[in-house]
C-alpha cells in the first residue's frame, strides 16, 4: 500500500518551499524524474519544469501557501487529493489533483480547479 | 474545444443502457477502441471489457441509474465529471471520474468514489 498521506504532504511541501535549493530536494522526494504535470494553466515535464512552475506560482502569489483539503484517497497506483491556496492557510483558490504514483513518488499529475476568485 | 457535456453524457448513457446491443453502440460512441478503465473495484481494457463491467454493475444494482452530478469540466485533453447512482435518480453511491479524451471519445478513465453506503 502506498502511504497516500505522505505522498500528498510531500507534494504540498514542495509547492510551499521558497528556498530554491531546499525546494529541489523536496521535488526530488515528491516526483519521479519523468514527472509529467498539467493543470488548466500550466504544464511541464521533468523535475526542472516543476521547479520552474512552482517558482512562478510563488512569484505570482507571494505569501500564499498550499494546504491539503480533506484526506487523500486512492487505489492501485492512483491518488486523488484536494488543496486550498491562500495567505496564512486561507482559501483563495481550491483544486483537486489526481495522479499516478510510481514507488512513493508522483509520476503524472493532472490538476483541476475547484474554486477561483470571481 | 471538446464538447465536455456531450462526452460525459455519452458515458452516462452507456452505463445506463440495459439492452446489450444498444449498449454496444453507445460504448462505441463513448469510448475509444483501446479504452482503459479503472476504479477502486473494477478495471478493464477495451470496449468488450467495458461492456462486461457495465453489465456486471447493472446485475449487481438492478434498477439503479447513473446521472451527472454538476457540470463536467476539463482542459486540453482531460475531462472531470461527477455522478450519482441510485434508483430513480436518487444518490446511493457517488463518484468522480477523470479521463483522457481522444477525438470525442474517452480513452482512459480513472474513477474515484465520493460516497458509498455506510
Amino acid at each position: 500500500m502506498h502511504d497516500l498521506d505522505r505522498i500528498a504532504e510531500a507534494y504540498i511541501a514542495a509547492w510551499n518551499e521558497t528556498d530554491a535549493g531546499r525546494r529541489d530536494v523536496l521535488i526530488e522526494q515528491a516526483f519521479t524524474a519523468d514527472i509529467g504535470y498539467r493543470d488548466p494553466v500550466m504544464q511541464g515535464d521533468g523535475r526542472e519544469a516543476v521547479a520552474t512552475m512552482i517558482a512562478g506560482v510563488q512569484h505570482q502569489f507571494p505569501g500564499f501557501r498550499f494546504a491539503l483539503n480533506g484526506k487523500p484517497d486512492g487505489f492501485a497506483d492512483m491518488i486523488r487529493f484536494s488543496w486550498i491556496f491562500g495567505p496564512d492557510g486561507t482559501s483563495v483558490i481550491e483544486g483537486t489533483d489526481f495522479a499516478a504514483i510510481e514507488g512513493d513518488r508522483l509520476k503524472r499529475v493532472t490538476g483541476f480547479l475547484d474554486k477561483i476568485p470571481t
